[in-house]
């Protein structure tokens, strides 16, 4: 995977200007650059970086075009911070990365700099000095087109109880229904196996908000699930909307400065 | 496994009525239920529930006819409980009831009722909501016949030490040898490898209590062992009971209101 | 593997008496005994252990005869010791021993005495008592000379980095290079992969101390450094020595009285 420069037929939506024209020059926390590339790992292992005016931001869909993310890392949260100008984009190792990361301490300063020439990315942290060769980006995966949806259900839920119900449901089925349903006045999410029921109910006074207008529901991955829900903070809140047969979209945040929305397909049930 | 009902050509010695008759509904602490499955769970892997007016009790064999256990959970561990008629019995798969609790922090509440149409276990617990579709009695091992025996040895020492009598055993040897020696005023764990010997040695003052009229020794296997002395706590006191080539008895409690009682066959040796 | 007593025609570089005039009984907290061990332990499964006036000591090397130590156990660090005759030499089944001590808790006191009749080393703590067969010293590795050697660039540095430094360039190959470079007044650990390279770097300042005469680099094999500096405590301090070309060597110490000599050698590259 040798490096070369984005070629004047970029057929990217992204818009993008020539890599040439993006250096980048950053320090941030390793626990904060940890938090930004956690979702984006549940679903890739490579990635396009798009530099921007108010940060970063990463959008990624698995090979089966069923799970999608957009990841935003904003630009205070940073120490410092410099893009020369918008739009670039670096192909990023992730998994490399990450194996280089594991030698950070979590408050240690990690410091980013893009060498335009060799097209390597240098990071730097206490004694450590290390240069990662990046991804043409041409080499990677299309950004994801993700859909404005009309979505009736709307719920907040705690990470760790959506989490576990989607741990709870893996253990009798391979999916999860998720369901609005007014006359119970709850939302839950459902699993059936072959004899046995698994559910995790949220009652009105359960759910940090709710809003179901009216009865839906809809089948999901709960493979596809335990990655996507795995980076969410126990204590977060996750905004959760879906509709009768529609693609789930739930959205929460990591830390100070990480935001993440993450669409899943649903499975159509067959009649 | 589709469940069906007890028909009248019940076989079992349990007296047994039908269980149509045996309705039962009971909260309790998740960490207390999960005291009272451990020590069933050292031995098999579905088990017959035996539903009595002063608690639940299991009695298990392993396949070989070697390990046994009898395990009684009072009613007063309960928070509630309530059997419609004594000597119901329930068949418990207890590979899936044991993934199920591992989603109940020890402290939750646990809400256990009988749904007797369907044969269906309702397990609720938190926000959580799971059906257990039971077993079949009729298909389930019979309880085992424990028999008295005459053990004239009888000592009491720490459930750590005895489990780590048994661990030690193992590094040199499939059989650990239990030997109480009137000369040497002591009680022993002794194993024997091609070249090494191990040996875990209580004398007078090391044991809780100790009572060995004469010499008596006999050999058992480390694998039983290693299983059964698992669920035993740390602390708790062991009353073990044996003679020569005679089985090995013995008992302990967990908290407040399990208490098991172990018979592990012995290993009688060539001559 | 049956123990003989050592024969006249001993081809040892170490002078031993004859065995049975060795005769040693030792009391030691099991953490010294296994701070001692550890080093031991990263490059051979048996050893020879050298019993002296003033303490114990091994010295060992792998059957690629890339890896070699020299560790010597001081007899202050016992409890109590006592060794017959200086030279006696016995043959440690170094795997069996490590998982008996397994059992001890860290602050036990180990009783080590050895039965020049049988060959075995009894070896009891709290209530456990055990034997351990001795090895046919004769059936053994000899131990290895550690030359003396001119090793001009000298640093030392903390465990915890150097181990760092060797884990770091093993994330991109099997080599890391470690260079003396007078221009950049700086010692480092570099690791060249395919596309990425990783650098540990230690400045004047970085180094607990430094002395670089000029210019030098060598090669060594991640392997081995990995299994050579997992035993190195976190905050001891490393005094390492090399050249160009030529075996690093590096010293360290465990607690109070262990101390370790490490060499090893380099891989020499093809031009």
């Amino acid at each position: 995977m040798s490096s070369t420069e984005t070629t004047s037929d970029d057929d990217e939506q992204h818009s993008t200007t020539n890599d040439d024209a993006a250096p980048f020059e950053a320090i941030i926390e390793a626990r904060v650059l940890n938090d930004f590339l956690d979702p984006i790992d549940a679903i890739v292992e490579e990635f396009r970086l798009n530099l921007l005016s108010d940060g970063v931001s990463a959008e990624v869909v698995d090979p089966g075009n069923i799970a999608m993310a957009r990841v935003h890392l904003d630009s205070d949260a940073f120490e410092s911070f410099e893009v020369a100008s918008e739009g670039g984009q670096l192909g990023v190792p992730l998994v490399k990365l990450r194996e280089l990361l594991d030698f950070a301490d979590p408050g240690d300063l990690v410091s980013l700099s893009l060498d335009q020439e060799t097209r390597k990315l240098a990071v730097e942290f206490d004694t450590i000095d290390a240069n990662v060769a990046l991804i043409d980006t041409d080499s990677l995966r299309r950004e994801p087109d993700i859909p404005e949806l009309e979505l009736p259900v709307k719920v907040a839920l705690e990470g760790s109880q959506y989490r576990r119900g989607v741990m709870l449901a893996d253990t009798v089925s391979d999916y999860v229904r998720f369901i609005g349903d007014t006359e119970a006045r709850e939302w839950r999410m459902d699993a059936d196996g072959d004899t046995d029921s698994r559910s995790e109910r949220f009652s009105r006074e359960d759910l940090i908000e709710g809003q179901v207008p009216d009865d839906h529901e809809s089948l999901f991955s709960t493979d596809y699930l335990k990655d996507l829900t795995k980076p969410i903070p126990d204590d977060s809140e996750v905004t959760l909307r879906h509709a009768t047969e529609r693609p789930v979209k739930f959205d929460y945040e990591i830390g100070d400065g990480v935001s993440v929305k993450n669409m899943l397909a649903p499975r159509i049930e067959a009649r």
